[in-house]
Parts: structure tokens; sequence; C-alpha cells
């Protein structure tokens, strides 16, 4: 298992560990039960305030857990929790306590009364800040409110879900297109 | 620039393009002019019908076009394209013609009237069925009703915005962890 020293990020600058698309893991916490999801269908949406969109499909266990107690964490794995990914995503917290069945930590949060997940390198506590979009797209608008980030490495080695089955794993971080960037655009 | 060999592919399935999270060009018409932007906000929202969310900032050039024409294509480029990707994203419509100044081939679509790019891995025809949350969220509901994607090579080597000038390169497809996956997911 992974372990990893983190401190406080800014939640304005979770973007760059979301943009690239990696698989996420997402823990919830209602009624003294906690549970933890696997998601790949989510996008940025604003920096300020930190807006995280998510598909949540609302046959998850995750889905009832989240809308009522409108507060989640969205973690990010790392490529040495692969398996424990998948086996997440196959298993539903109505059958199961995946922590244990996992052997993951639960951290308290700051902000949040569901859990971090102490083995991913990220995370990112979040409050349901829109419903109106959930019975339409089952699509969730999150607010990050505290962020925590791995000190090293500096770029995560993560998991990208091509679907079937496959999984794109994170490639090298490349600065040689820096110097072509607008300057306005990189300070943005 | 990359040359491609395209073939129909079904729309039901584009999210293995897209769930990993590159950045895409988006190419649009309206009013007998062209343009193309570079996007890095982005998610699938749905396999069937085959809708993605896009944010497009209301100051980009693309926002009233695609708006107003209600159209668009999302084009895929490989790391061939870096350079080129990166100057899209610098320079406005407004100012230039991006496929003239860039270099880029527009070729016909075939259900909208915005152009594909010729040099990109995949282009996927879209139709905007939403704009109801474009006023709060500049969210963009599109529906993919054609897909276009190369025969080879079957992944492509995407690049994935970190924000501040760095871009990480996919790295590769794994199947390994394919015999975890439950049956019924693997299917779905």
């Amino acid at each position: 298992m992974p372990t990893y020293r983190k401190k406080n990020f800014p939640v304005s600058d979770v973007r760059r560990f979301l943009e690239p698309g990696p698989v996420v893991l997402v823990s919830s916490r209602w009624k003294a039960r906690s549970n933890i999801m696997t998601m790949g269908w989510h996008m940025v949406m604003s920096e300020e305030p930190s807006l995280i969109g998510c598909f949540i499909w609302d046959q998850d266990h995750s889905f009832e857990m989240i809308r009522k107690s409108r507060e989640c964490v969205i973690n990010i794995p790392t490529v040495d929790l692969a398996p424990t990914v998948v086996k997440i995503g196959n298993t539903s917290g109505r059958d199961i306590d995946k922590f244990a069945t996992f052997k993951l930590t639960a951290l308290p949060a700051k902000k949040v009364g569901a859990p971090l997940i102490e083995e991913c390198y990220a995370n990112f506590e979040c409050k349901l800040v829109d419903t109106s979009l959930i019975k339409k797209y089952s699509l969730f608008v999150l607010e990050v409110l505290k962020a925590h980030v791995a000190v090293a490495p500096k770029f995560p080695r993560t998991m990208h879900y091509r679907g079937h089955g496959l999984f794109m794993l994170s490639g090298p971080t490349v600065i040689r297109y820096r110097r072509l960037f607008k300057r306005e655009i990189l300070n943005a």
C-alpha cells in the first residue's frame, strides 16, 4: 500500500490533478456508515469557487449517501492501488464495508463528515452545492472546501479508465511546450 | 503533421477516448466562418444517448459560435500536434482563421456544419442538446451524432493538461487488471 505525507493545497488549483482525467475514489458517510465508489466521469467546472461536476449512477449505493449527507471526499489513487480500485468498483456498500474489506484507512476530514482515504495521493473534501441536475443527469455539482495533496512525488502515477477493463496509465509530464504559451494564459 | 485513416465508430463508445481526459480541439462553424478552440474541461455524461458535458468560457470566440449554430466537432489531437494545440489556445478566432494559420485541414462532417480536423486521431460530430446550463455554468451538453476514429494505433498518444503550461502525456494502456473486473461491469 502506498503511503503519502500530505499538506494543505489551494482548492482553486485542484484542477492540476483532476483535469488530466484520472479515475478517482469517492468516499462518503451517512448514518454512521462509510462507503467508497470508483468514478471516471467527472470534470472541473470552475476554479473559484472550486467546482467539480460528477456523474454518480442512481443505482450506486453512494448515490443516496452523498445526496442525503450532501458531502463526500474525492480521493486520487495511484497505480499501486489498481487492484483495489477495480475491486471497489466490483462491489457494493450495501453488502460490505469497503474500508475494512480492502484494508484502507479512513482518516477524519476537516470540513466534512466523510472520511479521507489515507492511501490515496490526494484528498479533496467536498460539499454538494447544487442538487438540481441530479434527477435529469445524475450530475452532482461539488465544491472543494479543503484539499490535501502528497508532498512527493510532484506528479502522481494515475490510472485513466478506457472502458472495457482497460486502464491507461499516466505517462511523463513535460514542460517543453511551456515556452509556447502566452504569459496571460500561464498566469490565469 | 500526423495523418490518420479513420472509420465510423459507435457513438455510444466514444467514452473510450474521452474518459481518460485528453485535451481536445473543438471546431465550429457559424456564418461561413470556422474556428477551433482547445478544451480541457469536459466529461462523459451518458453512453446512450452519447452525451458529453463541456465547459466553454463565455469570453471564447467559440462560445457564441457553438451556442448559435448548436453544433460543433470534438477532435482528439495526439502529441504530434502539441505545439499547434498550444497555439490554438493562445489565439482567438476573432483575429485569425485558425485552420489557415495553423495549416489544419477542414473536412466536411456528415451530420453537422462544423468541420472535422483531419489531422486529429478522432472526430466526434456533436449537436448542442441542452442550453439550460450555459448561463449558470458555461456548461454545454452535447450529443455525439457520429464518430470517426483512426483505425491505428489502437490507443492514441494524447495530451492531458495539468495547468500552468504542463502536459501529462498518456502512458501505456494495460490489460493486466481486466481479469479482476466482474463480468457484468465489463459488459456494461
